[in-house]
């Protein structure tokens, strides 16, 4: 078997402690001869910053380009509220994403049976609800630029952002979502704001244009304010939901909220495939944030994470089989009742973060 | 009693019905001598395109800047989708908006007692929600330019929108916000995505400035994201939220979504005050749109019609008593257990847009 490369960046709060039951969890995969894997790890976030007072250092960037996937936490906390802006956080995320080119982020929103209780929709709403939304994710308002504050004097400041499409960009994220419409429901959303953007417009334009290509799949178009209300209406409505960034960061949240289980969904983000290896950069990390009000205490949820590797055995190493077990050790332990403390609920058992990850290894 | 001039603008689709109703109601205020108001009206958006070629005359933007305050129902539908894009329908309520300078888009997300069931929530997550989102409404990404698509040769083209906001127009919105926080529950959440956008710096950076003049109420930074995750999650943890135009749009669409009681909820727009007469421009209209599949059937909600009428006697005519009553009347019909079509319940009673206006007018 080829050893397969992974790039850890567990990055800050409740992110070093899930990514542990990730090392676990491979350490298991490698000991049992399923998987090869071998692993690097570096510094993203407020942790780089502390010791190299940059959000990620060059170094960690050309590991993370040259691994065959990157397996990211969570970045952030009020402790580096006021680091100069080029340096906050966020900008690891931001640089790695452009930067692996991984234009496409996969944000399933799937409500785990055991807790369609936990949502605040009504259950017959959430029950068995499963999107997944396509967000762009190198492009847009995100990195266009110009993206200045001018100083206008008398006290007054401009500040600009500037929202940028291509058409090459728009098609491949399309194609993205046609292609996995057509492993699932079918159905594809494709929201904008073409009432209002030229952005918009164009993507609506693309959208359509690739959509001859896929005379299968159901193409909708819907507004952005409609997409957002719609998810809160009747979310099983949906399939495949593609589209831009910015949009895409708020739709995909909303609809990750709608499952009512936050701690528990994982996100991939791939690029192009090489035109030699085939092989595409890929990024996976959980949906949730670093939660810094409860990192250290050893009660974060590791499911997010740990689903978030079994993306990765899923789209990097095309270890289908195995991706599945991964996510059926989760529905396992769920059923079984047990519970971290964000999802903690009446008759189940609230566990630590340890204890959930050793549940789920358990089951393999 | 001086005479005060509204110039209505019902628009397409159910726009028309819904309009009819407040004609109703004005003429019975009238009659009551409980107001002199002049009424006139016009075209906008397709009904203006099929008979001027535009989306709005000169004409009747002319009209609308005369009046006290402009009444407006709803604009769009299909038979209009491939008109040339800055004849569309939005363009009438883009154009009106800018030229009124009406910057200040007040959304009460208000849950009726008697619809809590309607919400797709549950209902102990959102009886007696009372959230107002203040949109900024003349500026950022809807206005700033370049907002181009250009050819780029080789079937490429680019798409450009650009978001841009200056001190002053952060201000001023911040103010009316906290202006009304004082109000109400005493607490602003500003909504933006500084960790992304330098508008959002400039944004939080201005409000933050503001919020020193108001040590009286409780400001929160929110990023528009989990601002839209914490909406679904436990919207009463809200009060007032000011957010720019884009985010404005999304954000209160998911908020009055929440209340299950999208056709009741009403809107205002409103200028900055004359600096000799005091008064300020405004723009009165339902939240809803013109819902072209059922229009023409008489089923219509005419309540936020009705209610975005009550919010000109309260914002145009400090009519503060007179307001009140109107929403009082709303509240007894659907107490009474009139319900229309679109919330319609078991063992209420489902009335179309003539009866329910009819009703609200005979309550008073
Ligand atoms: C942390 C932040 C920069 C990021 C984004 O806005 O993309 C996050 O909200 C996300 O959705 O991954
Ligand atoms: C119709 C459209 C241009 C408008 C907007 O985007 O502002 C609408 O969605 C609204 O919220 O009033």
């Amino acid at each position: 078997m080829a050893t397969h490369s992974l790039f850890l960046l567990p990055g800050d709060g409740i992110g070093t402690e899930i990514m542990v039951e990730v090392e676990k969890l491979i350490a298991w995969t490698n000991g049992e001869g399923l998987t090869d894997f071998s692993t690097d790890s570096g510094l993203a976030g407020g942790a780089a910053y502390d010791k190299h007072g940059v959000a990620i250092t060059d170094e960690d960037v050309a590991k993370a380009k040259a691994a065959d996937a990157v397996i990211f936490g969570a970045v952030g906390g009020p402790k580096w509220d006021n680091v100069p802006y080029e340096h906050r956080p966020e900008a690891a995320l931001l640089r790695l994403r452009k930067e692996l080119a991984v234009f496409a982020n996969l944000r399933p929103a799937i409500c785990y049976p055991a807790l369609a209780d936990a949502s605040s929709l009504r259950k017959e709403l959430v029950e068995g609800l499963d999107i997944l939304i396509v967000r762009e994710l190198t492009g847009g308002v995100y990195f266009g630029e110009p993206k200045t504050i001018t100083d206008l004097g008398n006290g007054q400041k401009r500040a600009i952002d500037t929202q940028v499409y291509e058409t090459y960009e728009i098609d491949r994220i399309a194609r993205v979502a046609f292609d996995l419409a057509r492993t699932r429901g079918g159905k594809v959303h494709s929201a904008d704001k073409k009432n209002v953007m030229k952005s918009g417009v164009l993507w609506d334009e693309v959208v359509k244009g690739v959509g001859k290509d896929y005379p299968d799949v159901e193409l909708h178009h819907i507004l952005a304010d409609n997409a957002a209300m719609q998810l809160v209406r009747t979310p099983k409505q949906f399939d495949v939901m593609v589209t831009d960034n910015l949009f895409g960061d708020i739709l995909s949240d909303v609809a990750a909220m709608l499952t009512g289980s936050l701690g528990m969904l994982p996100s991939a983000s791939l690029g192009a495939p090489d035109p030699v290896t085939g092989k595409r950069k890929a990024f996976y990390e959980p949906v949730h944030g670093s939660a810094p009000d409860i990192a250290g205490k050893g009660i974060a949820n590791p499911i997010a994470m740990i689903a978030s590797f079994a993306m990765a055995l899923r789209y990097s190493f095309n270890m289908i089989e195995l991706a599945g077990k991964v996510e059926g050790a989760i529905s396992a332990v769920l059923s079984d009742g047990l519970r971290t403390g964000d999802i903690a609920q009446d008759n189940r058992k609230t566990v630590g973060t340890e204890e959930m990850g050793a549940a789920i290894l358990a089951k393999l």
